[in-house]
């Protein structure tokens, strides 16, 4: 029996809708929007889409009025009496809520704000401006929505049964990693791959397979909608934009120096166990922990994003010992353009020398690769970043000199001040 | 939206039924009944199951209460209405009906007639006696209902998103052999693959591709339901079971040495075009076309199903030329274990020697080999026969000695009165 009430419904929808909810959102995002609601309530910020893959002509790919019905849709969001009480019941350790009462009423009433949209070079130019505890929630679902753009107007091109062996395909694909993923004992990974996801029905099949075929060896996912929906532990640390955006605002040099480590002074105050997770690269990992305090090396553990993931996590286990902490007791999160054979390659290496976990981004949601003609759906390097904090441009050098941001002279200053010496260029493929 | 009506519909279901209409049936089958109809209307005949691959042990794998219920239901179908139009209209190029109204009238009250079953070291004994165009009919079901619940009790163990990675992998292997297909030119396949699909669902999802990445390739499907469905051609010929039970009503040798011929007097009365086309190997393909009277030369073309398919067609064309026919207004169907690269090959041999054209069955509907734990998917060699008419027994002698049926001293008896010498034995995959 067709259920003709679902079509004629799904007839009436004037588009297909890619962010449908507000919580369809990394869980990161919202708590550390909450902790700039408490310690940062009137800096304003800028985010700006930055498209690294600039064969990738994304304003020749995506029609402009479809960009913008997207973008419009996403506005109209706001959040669900029962997305609410999922954040509500969110714990730590089901002794204390994570998101708080005050930031919860204003969470609730909030809409997303302007976006600035412009062609040029056939790019967009995507941006937000505005209070950074709400531009910041644009992120996720500004890079969904091209990276999603981008698909359909690939399978436009695309015959029916073409389609599904497409996804059979894709399918087929991740299940294998699955499989090979599974002989390996006391791994952990978590879904991190939202942002670059090629869909948010595909993210979902991901999550879902990767629950049945790694069953406690997944451990739940960044993206807070699917968490709520799926049953899962909804995942998340803290970003880059953080300490970006507290540098951006820092006076002189001296403030500038500190102002990684107020991030995770004010980060401190609300947080607890996992979440307490350090992201020392920002500014090169090598100076950041040497000039680090000591109530740092309390901290549960240090997340992996750039250079190489290796050399980072012998870093981290070093600095621990010379700081008088166990490695053992302390987890170390890779998080850093990660595919099955990296993952079992770091957990071999690392296993038995710390705690390991794995976020596994773009190559578990959006491995398209090889399956198109001239790889038309493979994914590629899309970020979108806070550029600007109260009019003062932001800087990020990162351990990958290839993933660093900013203005020139504000790279040299940065670089001084926190004393970055040669980095190492590496490719940055997602 | 969830249709309620169609989920508790679903619950009523007592049992899933794997043959759900009298003509999810080969075409063939029915232009034989009727054949049989007109000519020997009064034959006794009984088929019998008969696996080949006697490792697979079916009455250790699939219930015996379960196998009943599914031959029970078979037993309950009767012709609808619109089976019965889309019969009826089936015609010879649009100048005669195929099949005649008094046939017609008979079918539309059919219900075929009891089973026999028993459990014999490990498999079932399964034979259907009675008149002989009604048990004819249960042959393909039969098959189809074994491989099918044999299907079943692998997948019973399967979880949920294991069992779509299963099918996802099936279909990329058959899109793959598909993508190889395609680049030839001039190819013509048809779908064989009723008897021993690997599901009715599975067989419509492979129809479906092979239209939609074959185009104008794919010539049809000799499953009829499917063909009234996907608004396809119905394709078919004549089979063994003519010639065998023919033979068996034969008096003495002179009568047994004409039987093949008498068949194919018969069905030349009532066929036309591509219908007409001989299956010369059941006593051996070398003698039968020696001895044929030269009407038959006249006929459409020739279908290679034993032995070597490259000899059996250099046969054919040699026997064409002798007889004062040019080869190349001539059709050769190949239709015995095909697989794709077998395609390619043969048609690259006779491509502009003879018209040729392809009967593709169970690697095109059944090729889940290596897709599953201890290959518990794969296809195996099953059939069911006319073993004896009038209480005599048949034989099948066909150009491969491991695909002879019939008691020892029949075969030796139909070996010399058709004047089979040494053959070559081949490996019966499927």
């Amino acid at each position: 029996m067709v259920d003709i009430a679902t079509r004629v419904w799904n007839h009436k929808w004037k588009i297909d809708p890619i962010v449908r909810s507000m919580i369809d959102n990394d869980f990161y995002k919202l708590l550390m929007c909450q902790s700039v609601f408490h310690n940062k309530p009137d800096t304003t910020v800028t985010f700006s889409l930055i498209n690294r893959s600039k064969h990738i002509r994304l304003a020749e790919l995506i029609d402009e009025g479809e960009l913008r019905e997207q973008l419009d849709h996403i506005k109209s969001l706001s959040l669900s009496r029962g997305e609410s009480t999922f954040l509500r019941g969110n714990t730590f350790y089901g002794k204390r809520q994570m998101f708080r009462p005050d930031f919860m009423k204003w969470f609730e009433g909030l809409r997303l704000p302007e976006y600035h949209l412009e062609k040029r070079d056939g790019q967009y130019e995507l941006t937000f401006e505005g209070k950074w505890h709400e531009v910041m929630l644009w992120e996720i679902p500004a890079l969904a929505v091209l990276m999603e753009l981008r698909g359909r107007a690939v399978l436009d091109n695309m015959r029916k049964f073409e389609l599904q062996v497409l996804y059979a395909r894709a399918m087929t694909k991740l299940w294998e990693k699955i499989e090979h993923l599974r002989r390996m004992p006391d791994l952990r990974i978590a879904d991190f791959g939202t942002r670059r996801r090629h869909s948010y029905l595909w993210q979902d099949w991901c999550v879902q397979a990767m629950t049945e075929g790694l069953g406690q060896q997944f451990v739940g996912t960044s993206n807070c909608l699917i968490a709520m929906k799926r049953d899962l532990e909804a995942i998340g640390t803290n970003a880059h934009e953080l300490p970006m955006v507290y540098s951006a605002l820092a006076k002189d040099d001296t403030e500038l120096a500190q102002a990684p480590y107020q991030v995770l002074a004010d980060w401190q105050q609300e947080h607890d166990g996992n979440l307490r997770i350090i992201l020392p690269d920002t500014y090169g990992t090598e100076g950041f922990l040497k000039r680090a305090p000591d109530w740092l090396a309390g901290w549960t553990g240090m997340r992996i994003d750039s250079g190489d993931p290796a050399a980072g996590a012998e870093i981290a286990i070093r600095w621990w010992k010379e700081r008088g902490e166990d490695p053992l007791e302390k987890l170390v999160i890779f998080s850093d353009g990660l595919d099955e054979t990296k993952i079992l390659e770091l957990q071999q290496q690392f296993a038995g020398r710390c705690k390991v976990s794995f976020g596994w981004g773009t190559l578990l949601t959006n491995d398209f690769r090889g399956l198109t003609r001239n790889d038309a759906l493979a994914p590629f390097s899309m970020v979108c970043k806070a550029v600007a904090a109260n009019g003062k441009p932001t800087v990020k050098l990162s351990d990958n000199p290839n993933k660093a941001m900013g203005p020139t002279d504000q790279i040299e200053r940065y670089k001084r001040v926190f004393g970055v010496g040669e980095q190492e260029k590496m490719d940055v493929i997602v």
